[in-house]
């Protein structure tokens, strides 16, 4: 730290993004990527995109507005696209919090909520998971400040039904409702729907998981016009050419080829399944995950034994050594091949620890 | 705007980015962009990348450091590269300036100093340039302030001495010089050196004009460690993945072309000197610019009927509609041939008008 950094920041700890190693070649599981390369298309056009760039991109990303706007079903201006929904999530802190718009979500959820909080020096609750760390919805029913939630939610992949969601924003119309649904395409029910009939309703998804563009860094934000024109604002005021060029073009093709990601998105549900009930099997606790991941924990070893040993078997997975979590371990669902050799290695270390 | 956005933004503006038409072919020297595309290794590389992008990018960024920190002669951690320069600047905002270390910059700059003051909730003061438009250094000296210079400055393109950003940065010892050198490669004199010097500068570059990546979105600050430690404080509680696998291809491969990348600079530079030399045999006023653009006001015409004349017949250039500004026109380097027909649309308008 240097002597100039800003006093506001004293209680700000970073977020910590899973490993990304590049000197040794790992099965990946760890920060939930998709194990199918981007949709032809979406790496044709990409390509394509390559040879223009000295052109500053177009900040109102209208291609790829257009084809979002069709394929979702909404209007243009109830779409902003960002760089990753990383960037959208900090969007909505800055916007519609403040001292006396502080924000709440659950204790256990994507790490970031309370990162954003900090850095924007925003007031923030979190509300313990029941003990099966499901979310409690009478505890966000009329709560009066604005609700941070992902649904599935992050790390336990827990889905909440739409009804229950619209039950939250419904009942706290003062306040802004985020509903992340990063992970929403395997399984979750999405509330976009929704954006329509509440104002006071944000939905945000990403490109990285379903779409297969992690390394593209592409999220967008959907609500209704005034919302979507005040995270305008905010845009414009940090980086109006947020999307670059190749992502714009990878975005496009990405959300045209339907076909491709539906079919990627049933393949990683069918190993999801098949990858808990094998998991269950050797005795691990896994949850009901609606996500391309599971957490599991394994009653006879700790979550950071598991993870140190599957390490060093090349195998990666999510390990985070906080109080709720640390039995377990966050694994993401990667192809059907590499599955079966993460099961055959984890049947090894159990086998050698008896 | 929505009734949830908060009143800490009541006096944010956002900023207003140069026209990106889509809909008609202009010569477009409006946002200074390259007239030379990227270097064929940028293209060859950002094009390989392609096809991996299910996969994060490196949040470290390695490569492209590594290639940085040897092209520029710095330590790799003395370097953090940004979605475009406006990233950097906007953290160094963030990180330096609060209620208590407001920030100083000249009246006529880069219009986003001010938008990132405001979105910040940061003082600011904006002092006056002399009346050709060029810098009084004096008035930066032990101002106490954090400072915020474009050199050569936005706008006008009027370039300072090193010897001079030094002094200013010397006599402020206990507050943050940011030096924002976009369009340093075109005749200014860079200050990276002085970086280890004073641990109280940072030096901010972008890859969008001098290697024409502007669609791809790649900036760097430098600084001493502790200063772009602190910077990846605010990175890593906004966007750690902030640079997408493409971008960060692009960037690698124009930093290594060096020989590319000099060969345009002169080019552009021998096209601006040629520019100016036929706009002042015109009757115009032009700044002694040593960037890629030209700032020029014709006696006889307002700078928005020229601005509007010129767009008529295919020319876009940048009008600011602001009062000292408002006798000019910006007028970005584009390749000889597009100067030249540039000129002859201009000599045609300038005539009829007679």
């Amino acid at each position: 730290m240097s002597r100039f950094f800003s006093s506001k920041y004293d209680a700000l700890t970073p977020y910590v993004p899973g490993e990304q190693p590049q000197e040794r070649k790992y099965i990946k599981l760890n920060t939930n990527e998709s194990p199918f390369p981007p949709s032809p298309m979406a790496q044709r056009l990409a390509r394509e995109a390559a040879s223009g760039l000295q052109l500053y991109s177009d900040p109102e990303c209208r291609g790829l507005v257009k084809i979002a706007a069709e394929k979702l079903g909404l209007a243009e201006d109830e779409i902003l696209f960002t760089n990753g929904s990383d960037e959208i999530l900090n969007f909505a802190f800055m916007a519609f919090c403040d001292k006396a718009h502080p924000a709440v979500f659950p204790n256990v959820t994507y790490g970031f909520y309370s990162v954003f909080a900090e850095l924007n020096g925003i007031p923030y609750e979190e509300i313990p998971l029941r003990e099966d760390f499901s979310i409690n919805v009478e505890d966000y029913i009329g709560i009066g400040k604005n609700v941070f939630l992902a649904n599935p939610n992050a790390q336990t992949g827990i889905a909440l039904p739409k009804s229950e969601i619209e039950r939250i924003v419904a009942s706290n119309p003062d306040n802004v409702v985020v509903i992340d649904e990063a992970y929403v395409d395997f399984g979750g029910e999405s509330c976009l729907d929704l954006i329509r009939k509440y104002d006071n309703l944000l939905v945000c998804q990403t490109l990285s998981k379903s779409r297969s563009l992690a390394g593209a860094r592409l999220g967008f934000g959907a609500g209704c016009r005034a919302l979507i024109q005040d995270l305008n604002t905010i845009k414009y005021s940090t980086n109006p050419y947020n999307i670059n060029r190749m992502t714009m073009a990878a975005g496009i093709g990405a959300l045209s080829d339907s076909a491709y990601f539906e079919e990627n998105c049933r393949k990683v549900i069918a190993v999801r399944e098949k990858t808990s009930a094998a998991l269950r099997q050797l005795g691990f606790t896994v949850t009901d995950s609606r996500s391309n991941f599971l957490l599991a924990a394994y009653p006879k070893m700790s979550g950071q034994a598991l993870y140190l040993a599957l390490k060093e078997k090349g195998v990666l997975v999510r390990h985070f050594e906080t109080e709720l979590l640390k039995d377990y371990n966050r694994i993401t669902i990667g192809s059907e091949q590499q599955m079966d050799t993460f099961l055959a290695i984890l049947k090894d270390i159990l086998e050698k620890a008896k």
